[in-house]
């Protein structure tokens, strides 16, 4: 081996010479070598990580497309802040500093100390009759998120969210950058009963009746986004762009990341994809992505819980390609 | 919601008032709810885990059922103890206690401080001819699993192993107590190619065809079993009567935990089902068992590598039982 191969093919041979039949650790060496060409080392680190978790409220909950009322957005803020939420345990036990972003939660802003407040606006208006968020509002949300993913300094990011109504928006940002059917990316979110997902699935139509598909990524963030997935959109871009290791959740972190990568293809080589939500949308997303996750634990929760999940496993990864012994080291032998 | 209510009832209501979706956190509630009532408490506790990782030898590796030779086994437990096997890598990342068991290596005693010494014999017999142990070796592998087991004081118990040629074990003892066709048991195991298979599925057949099938569970084992899984067998025997939970690894923990649920099933309570092993067979013992594994990524080392993978899952739902609020507690608002 001289160091004039590719970095690809040394991390390739390096992971098949430690103490174990190539292949054996499975998706974990493919990750290994991921985490290393991005770091750009044979040695990766994926000692640190911490949770992004935006939240935002969605206009398009007046119309009537979620199980909870909208006020639940700003009462789970508070409840992430105060170590109730399920991100807020799971971060905790599974060592993961957690940072709060109020991407724009509706009413006033909340005071707590530990809440980053990065307001775009009070929510978004109703996209059911009205683009969501102005030009000027994006570009906002864009760089309140690419500061946040610079300044991340762990080794490894997680994206998370929380805001009522933004599996529709979710849906309908699919839907128009991928051409994907809206029915096939409409789901029970929260918890719709068939009814309910059907009410959801005629407002979000008549929503996605207002304008052309397919748009243009930025189009239809402005028209369908929210506040909270443009945010985890540019934070994902700017991380990648800085060689972190990204864990991207579920359906509605999958809908930023389908935007973050149809305007910068480049940084998928710094996703991982931590888990295949209950969501049904969520796997036309993946499969458009050609994303295969890591975790299928039938959870449809959101807030970052998949990638939380995710993160041992990569931790995992590196460690192995880092500190595993190979066959010559170990004085192991080889295959008969 | 009373006291007199079963603890069954009452962990899943309570479940059930946490701070998220009915179900929204999947397989992370019906884990927390198996803790709980393992633990037989509203908040339990998953927050220490240890790996007891058992090395024995196979006489049967002398036939040519292996693409590794028989010395293998002893280098690697000195790499466990060096820290560079992937066992012990993760062990460390995943903060971990391991315990390496010579349960009967082949050749001398290894004099390693760290390593556990209860040696039945220097390996098996071959069980190609004859059968692999006696009935008084049988039981002090028993005695000593079941010692392990109950010393093991953490919340948590993994379960792996190490010894060439114990994929034939595994599919020799599947095969006698379930029935299931020996070709549905045999694989690649460390990696052997497919005229390596054939060969392999000839000698098991062949040592399959010295007894009837099916065999009671003891026989199953003193016939073909190792040290090591008849230890890893009475060792999650005694973990889960003393309330542990286990996690069971791949295909060779399985073949120790179907011996364990054979003889006590009410163990069953007990054990997590880690991941899905790429080794062929492990589908078919999984859906004996009616178990549904946590991780599936296409691993198959063993050494408990897989059951590392699950613990922070197993902690984490822990976790959530324990520490999130109610939607009481939190005063978030519920289903419109």
């Amino acid at each position: 081996m001289t160091t004039r191969q590719p970095l690809a093919t040394r991390l390739r041979e390096a992971m098949d010479s430690k103490t174990k039949p190539v292949g054996a650790l499975g998706r974990l060496e493919s990750l290994g070598v991921q985490i290393g060409l991005l770091q750009q080392t044979l040695t990766p680190n994926a000692e640190r990580c911490e949770l992004l978790l935006f939240a935002a409220d969605h206009g398009i909950a007046a119309s009537g497309v979620s199980a909870y009322p909208p006020e639940v957005t700003r009462q789970m803020v508070a409840n992430f802040l105060e170590g109730g939420a399920a991100a807020s345990v799971m971060s905790q036990a599974l060592d993961v500093t957690l940072k709060v972003i109020d991407a724009g939660v509706a009413g006033d802003a909340n005071d707590h100390p530990a809440l980053l407040n990065r307001r775009v606006a009070a929510g978004t208006a109703n996209a059911h009759c009205s683009p969501a968020m102005n030009g000027d509002q994006y570009e906002t949300a864009w760089r309140h998120g690419t500061e946040l993913g610079e300044i991340a300094c762990s080794d490894v990011i997680c994206l998370g969210e929380m805001g009522i109504g933004n599996t529709s928006s979710a849906a309908l940002i699919g839907h128009k950058i991928t051409g994907i059917p809206l029915a096939s990316l409409v789901g029970p979110g929260t918890g719709l009963d068939a009814v309910g997902v059907d009410r959801k699935l005629e407002v979000l139509s008549q929503a996605a009746a207002r304008t052309p598909t397919p748009l243009a990524p930025r189009d239809a963030m402005i028209e369908y986004g929210g506040f909270e997935i443009a945010m985890m959109a540019a934070a994902m871009t700017a991380a990648a762009r800085r060689h972190r290791l990204v864990l991207v959740d579920g359906f509605i972190a999958t809908a930023a990341a389908l935007h973050a990568t149809a305007l910068a293809p480049e940084i998928a080589a710094a996703l991982v994809y931590a888990h295949r939500s209950a969501e049904p949308g969520h796997d036309h997303l993946l499969a458009h992505l050609e994303a295969t996750p890591l975790l299928d634990l039938r959870m449809r929760l959101g807030e970052g819980t998949g990638a939380l999940l995710a993160w041992p496993i990569v931790k995992s990864a590196a460690a192995v390609l880092r500190d595993m012994a190979s066959f010559a080291e170990a004085g192991v032998s080889g295959r008969t």
